[in-house]
């Protein structure tokens, strides 16, 4: 007898449960396996958020550019949110077949061979290097520089497959800098992991590496492994076995069972003992399969802040200022390319804190609209090419293709008539045209891109967003049925841990072809429109080509003249 | 016996009047000749103002870029203001010496041979063409491109003192749009006249013609006339003849004696018949001598929405990009320089109206200041270069030294991190360049400029942005004493026209020694800042190069896309 209870949970339904580590706070999704319905949520804000000006014990001072966390905050997301999907949904924690987790990344931290924090130590926890070092810790970057200047120097293959340059944000300048700054922290360190492996080896007992955060953060490949130790040697000589001393060359491919819920874990959460846990994934690239893209030819872009743009293909190519191409990276059994808009949502974000006169403002509050929708309102109201205004959209310099954070925004074409809308609406253009670039590098390297998806924050708020992306690549865009699309992935990566004998599924294309879904709603490019912003995108592209690859190293000069007078 | 009244007027002074005609209102200042002193000051706002949307008829609609005024608004400031000075110095008609005026340029008007415009004719009062074209209409523009593409082909030498170009605002785009769209208004007109001319004509009773006015807007000089009727001809064969037919080949120098007050004007204005009345004169050129510049190696500017920058040299030198170079076109026996930018004050203003956000209204408004100030205390709390922000200034084209009217405005150097504030510094800073690249086309012309003399509103409104442009510059900025340089330029002319026998000068010179005065407060270059500014004025050049000489045509690309769009 099949019991169907009042809100759909049938007494025979499995369930996945996906945590996703965000920035900010973590969040728990509790997953109907057959359907992908997420019936419960629950959110956890970290106690220590970002820890940028002074460590929890009130007194550390941070240097500039730091940016950590602590550890216990992603306890207490499993120990707060996990036990809540279950209240809420009202469901068996027997039919919880799987879990699966996505972090930010790189995100890492040192640990003792027991998986314990450094900072949990009294000995360290007033050392900043004991942390967490967050994915947007941005102190490492004379370790980046020098790491790249060394790898080039040696002609290091790895290079490539990283639009030539490692970032200051991943894992080895990561290291490097602790091993400068705070060697004895260095030396007491039995591993260092992301914390996305943490969580996992928190939960299971068992210390795993996954193929994702290894691929694009820690500069490993499931062909070469990771560099070799003469490279970690000419960086300095005490770095030479960091590979061998403090990590594991042991890499999971995604959807692998990292082990079962540690009755210990069990306890705090509330789930069986045992139950399945995939190994950890990164949040942007779990999105992908949730966003039901399993296939080559399909780019998925994770729209917010800033944009990720992830596409599969069956072969290794070297495409143009990807962030990182990654051999299981994303879906096992193809290559993971990933590449990237530094800023976007973010440029909007300024231009309403900047640029917004006080009428507008007093319009937007008479008619009972937040000042985003009346912008989008009034930018609606304007056709392509209406304004005469342009903007090279790198305010946070540009990631893909160009690679080179000092580049900056550029707006041209202003005139006394200029009005906010118009230049609210060339910024939107911008992006677009960044995004457009990208998938034009894509598609000169033979790995055409035939369709978009979207998912992430920016598809729901902004539709003459969407519009304008859809006009100027001349592509349908469809959408994440989803709003918490990184947790539902990771809950169908917890139902392959599973397995198809438990109820889940044996690979993650099975299981997006049941628990991921669109929206109905679908934007399809006129082709009027993209007419005319083809001839924008052509002076676009002379602007970034110009300023971008060193005909007017303006944009560098303004920045170094600005360090030198700032002092 | 001499007799002092209580207010320093004394019975033995003599006075001029100077009267400054604008774009809303005309301005009367009687002025004490043998001090300079401003005694008394009215203004009278034109009651049909400009007339841009329908004639003062109430029903004739006009087309689009049409600026119209009526001559009766003049007449109406002479006999409103003239009135108000006397009575409120107090001064005996007698003791008033002289009368000048200047006026904007080119403005013009068809009259009949006694001096009567077409426009208080019944048969025409309702046709657009027999009213004032101000200088600001600019409907002509298509008579500007066929003039200027004849002339090129024709490989008329007068080009290349007028910057290779003429403008749709001066006198014979305006003539020939007045054959094209209204034959009869031609046809009729016994005269085509600037307006200066034409009020000193109804001052007087005699009609002259003022080499200011004629050598700047009417393409004639000293040693070669006007164009010859062949060029005429060219145009349209009904223009063959124009000059002998409707002007006059008689150009008298500035400070000549046009002639005295009719009786009409005496009864009107309360003057007494016969008082000397100087040929007319242009608002930027007369402010030359009132702001003490009577010789070369000076440059004064005339600083408010625009700037005029103005220099008198002893040989004619074809500079880049300048307005006009006229023989007596400032001062008598100099060839005169008139070079300048489409917009300064115009693109703060821009910036007040569309880029300041609600949080820093609200500031100006809880400290009592006005929003200009806040602002302008803000950007001086800012280095040179600190902000990393560039821009080109050419919100409104670029006159000097490009002459491209296409031209756009741009921004470059944004991050997530930059203010309000930076930007509204960075435009003031692209003006000081814009200047900047004025002063080094003299000076690459072996016309140095040694010293910069300032007038007009915005040195009295924004201290900073004199300091910036003398940073910029390198060079000391002085003051003009008067807040009305123009009318008391004027003044002085009148002095000079009623000559040392009567009491005034004989020449300008000595106008200006005794007349002209400077504020004690002079702008120093801090010559700290001058290096920093020379870095970014190497940039700024770099762009305005590569923008503004064909490399890269982005910004009339997007004008020609901006214009179909618009349809």
């Amino acid at each position: 007898m099949i019991i169907f209870c009042d809100d759909g949970v049938s007494a025979l339904s499995k369930y996945s449960i996906g945590v996703d580590f965000g920035t900010e706070s973590g969040r728990a999704v509790l997953v109907d396996v057959a359907t992908g319905r997420e019936v419960a949520t629950a959110v956890y804000k970290y106690s220590n958020g970002v820890i940028d000006e002074v460590l929890p014990d009130g007194k550390t001072k941070l240097p500039p550019d730091f940016a950590l966390q602590d550890p216990a905050d992603y306890l207490r997301t499993f120990e707060v949110t996990i036990p809540a999907v279950l209240k809420e949904a009202g469901v068996d924690p027997h039919d919880v077949i799987g879990v699966g987790i996505d972090f930010t990344s790189c995100t890492m931290l040192p640990t003792y061979k027991d998986g314990t924090p450094l900072c949990f130590d009294e000995r360290f926890k007033s050392n900043p290097h004991a942390w967490v070092k967050l994915w947007k810790h941005h102190a490492a970057q004379p370790e980046a520089n020098k790491l790249n200047a060394i790898a080039r120097e040696r002609g290091e293959g790895f290079l490539a497959r990283y639009g030539g340059k490692i970032s200051s944000e991943w894992f080895f300048p990561k290291v490097w800098q602790i091993l400068d700054e705070a060697p004895e922290i260095y030396q007491a360190a039995d591993r260092f992991i992301e914390a996305a492996d943490w969580v996992v080896w928190q939960l299971t007992g068992v210390e795993t590496r996954n193929s994702c955060t290894a691929g694009y953060k820690a500069i490993w490949s499931k062909r070469e492994g990771f560099p070799g130790d003469d490279f970690f040697k000419a960086l300095d000589p005490r770095l030479e076995h960091v590979v061998d001393e403090k990590m594991s060359r042991t890499i999971l491919p995604l959807g692998t069972r990292a082990g079962g819920i540690t009755p210990k874990m069990a306890q705090m959460t509330g789930l069986i003992p045992g139950t399945a846990v995939a190994v950890a994934n990164v949040d942007a690239h779990v999105a992908v399969p949730a966003a039901t893209v399993v296939e080559p030819n399909k780019m998925v872009m994770v729209m917010g802040t800033s944009i990720c743009h992830m596409v599969v293909g069956e072969e290794l190519k070297i495409v143009e200022g990807m962030c990182g191409v990654v051999e299981d990276g994303i879906l096992p059994g193809f290559y993971g390319y990933e590449a990237g808009q530094s800023a976007v949502g973010d440029i909007f974000a300024w231009f309403i804190e900047n640029c917004v006169p006080e009428r507008y403002e007093q319009e937007a509050r008479a008619r009972g609209m937040n000042i985003h929708e009346l912008f989008e309102e009034k930018a609606r109201g304007l056709r392509p090419g209406e304004s005469g205004v342009l903007a090279l959209d790198w305010w946070n310099g540009n990631r893909s293709i160009l690679v080179d954070a000092d580049l900056t925004g550029l707006l041209i074409g202003c005139t006394l008539a200029t009005k906010p809308e118009e230049i609210y609406r060339a910024l939107i253009e911008a992006t677009a045209f960044g995004t457009a670039t990208i998938i034009r590098a894509f598609e000169e390297k033979g790995l055409p891109i035939k369709e978009l998806y979207a998912c992430g924050g920016l598809p729901e708020k902004n539709k003459l967003l969407m519009h304008i992306y859809a006009d100027v690549t001349g592509k349908e865009i469809k959408v994440s049925a989803s709003s918490q699309t990184p947790a539902l992935g990771s809950a169908m990566f917890g139902a392959v841990a599973a397995g198809k004998a438990a109820g889940g599924y044996d690979d993650i294309v099975d299981a997006a072809r049941h628990m991921a879904h669109l929206k109905d709603e679908v934007f399809k490019p006129d082709m009027a429109n993209h007419e005319v912003y083809k001839k924008l995108f052509a002076e676009y592209r002379k602007l970034h080509d110009y300023f971008g690859r060193g005909a007017n190293d303006v944009m560098k000069v303004l920045k170094a003249i600005k360090t030198e007078v700032r002092g």
